[in-house]
């Protein structure tokens, strides 16, 4: 077999740049071009996409494959270009939901124990020893039920959180101990008295917003909201609210609806919000190469891709 | 079969204060009493121990069992009145293990992902991404594999890390991909390389000092040393030494030699060191009497004691 063409598209990252080096390996699998240099535009049958220009994928009428770089696919589902027949694929990287539940983890070990608390005891000389309720007291909201929210609910069981998951469809297989709820107001029900809410659903048109007032209403107070997901899904002022009525305690955002965040947005100063420049998890070029590289032989042989994206679910 | 009869002996904690509530629900099992509130001494045959008196166990001739109240017996063994055939024994809390390992999984991911970085980004107004390592690049050496060593393990390689053990005795069943060591030299083995050092050790004539310039010095460079046992595990000395040499990147320390730490001692003020008032772990009072009353029921029934301390090897 010849190796499959495919073409970069993307608006604001260098994705040959990222990633070439890191194909050469899968050269006779799949060989990818900048749109400059590609010659014949009906040989090109997959794209590597991220946040992809409106027009990016006009040029090439054979496209049979379009892959995101990251677990996310909004930014390709929105693109009015993408060919409607096209397979969109997500990237379904285990190593990265390890990062992320690990991410997950440290935001809410640290609030659970009062770790900020005991940094400024040691600024200030105090040894002093706070009362604080067993992990088992804790209960902690995931919602979406992907890889990622598996392995972090899997992580907080084994620590003996209290763990419910909010998942859109129901699975066969629970671990131990785990609560999934799978209704309608399934986010709402997750979330209700939850002492932390963790986000890390799909950006969807049905998920925008899903952290609202409505949401945030319902947790425990004195709680802790994260969000992993997409910017989006935050109501940002419902958030500002809830944090200074204090029903919320704190918040750790590693996406924001603009990124990055303009230097003005009250988040960056905000005492009760913890800010990280989207890094909570990605998957470094070796890994994303052999990733799509073996989707790519998958396509080969007919079978569809593991990440294959539902293009009506929109993940 | 009537209550076994018990004392309360501490010479710095309240524990009649802190139990005596929590272990009603057990008083067909144990009945436990002050020592001024001891009408007949011969008839305690058991003690529940923290740091107490060089003579308080002097009065009891008749004391088969005496219980620490946490994992560690250090404070009980070296008690000059400890009737030298008196079974001790230690907590062996699967709960508390769990929390243990969330607190040093806290610092580790912390240290990992750079969170303390990100926090003065955010406080800068600076949004940028740094590179890091993935999980599997970052190898951590966990000094004693015990249930909360095992616990640990078994959290870290969940989330991708490297994980060597040092254990003083060899293990039939070992997680996946866990590597133990049980050499003489084990300590160094296991440190050797590691990026991270955790120290879960008993406190024991043996370990005391473990963590000292030469263990120091096989680490990698830019190390971080998390010390969870006890203050004289560490040689404060040689740790001050080895961040000053910028050997060592960091240290969280929830324990140290004297305890409260001293207002003048420099580990208060170090910019690379994080204290804390050795909260990591504890076994609240329902859960202690639940499990002490377990083994005494054990002890009635002629069966040792789960948490039985070798006296000889001190744990």
């Amino acid at each position: 077999m010849t190796a499959l063409k495919g073409v970069y598209l993307s608006d604001v990252l260098d994705l040959a740049g990222l990633y070439a080096r890191a194909f050469e390996p899968y050269s006779e699998t799949l060989t990818l071009a900048q749109p400059e240099a590609v010659v014949d535009p009906e040989a090109i049958t997959f794209a590597l996409a991220w946040k992809p220009a409106p027009e990016a994928f006009a040029p090439y009428p054979n496209l049979r494959l379009v892959s995101s770089i990251a677990a996310g696919v909004d930014n390709i589902l929105s693109c009015p270009s993408l060919p409607p027949n096209a397979q969109v694929m997500r990237l379904r990287d285990p190593d990265q939901a390890k990062e992320m539940a690990g991410f997950a983890l440290w935001h809410i070990i640290g609030w659970h124990r009062e770790m900020a608390r005991y940094g400024d005891q040691q600024r200030a000389g105090i040894w002093q020893r706070n009362p604080y309720h067993p992990a088992s007291d804790i209960r902690v909201a995931i919602l979406g039920f992907g890889l990622m929210g598996e392995t972090l609910a899997k992580s907080l069981l084994a620590l003996d959180y209290q763990v419910i998951v909010y998942a859109k469809r129901p699975r066969e297989v629970v671990p131990d101990n785990l609560t999934i709820v799978c209704e309608a107001d399934g986010k709402l029900a997750a979330a209700g008295g939850a002492d932390i809410v963790v986000n890390l659903l799909p950006a969807t048109p049905e998920t925008i917003g899903v952290l609202d007032a409505e949401l945030m209403s319902v947790m425990a107070a004195g709680g802790l909201l994260i969000n992993l997901g997409r910017g989006n899904h935050l109501v940002e002022d419902d958030l500002l609210a809830a944090l200074d009525e204090r029903h919320l305690s704190h918040a750790a955002l590693d996406v924001t609806t603009e990124e990055p965040l303009p230097p003005a947005h009250p988040f960056w100063t905000h005492p009760a919000i913890a800010l990280t420049p989207h890094i909570a998890a990605e998957t470094p070029p070796g890994r994303l190469t052999r990733l799509v590289a073996r989707e790519v032989e998958r396509a080969r042989c007919g079978k569809p891709p593991l990440g294959l994206v539902d293009r009506v679910q929109s993940y």
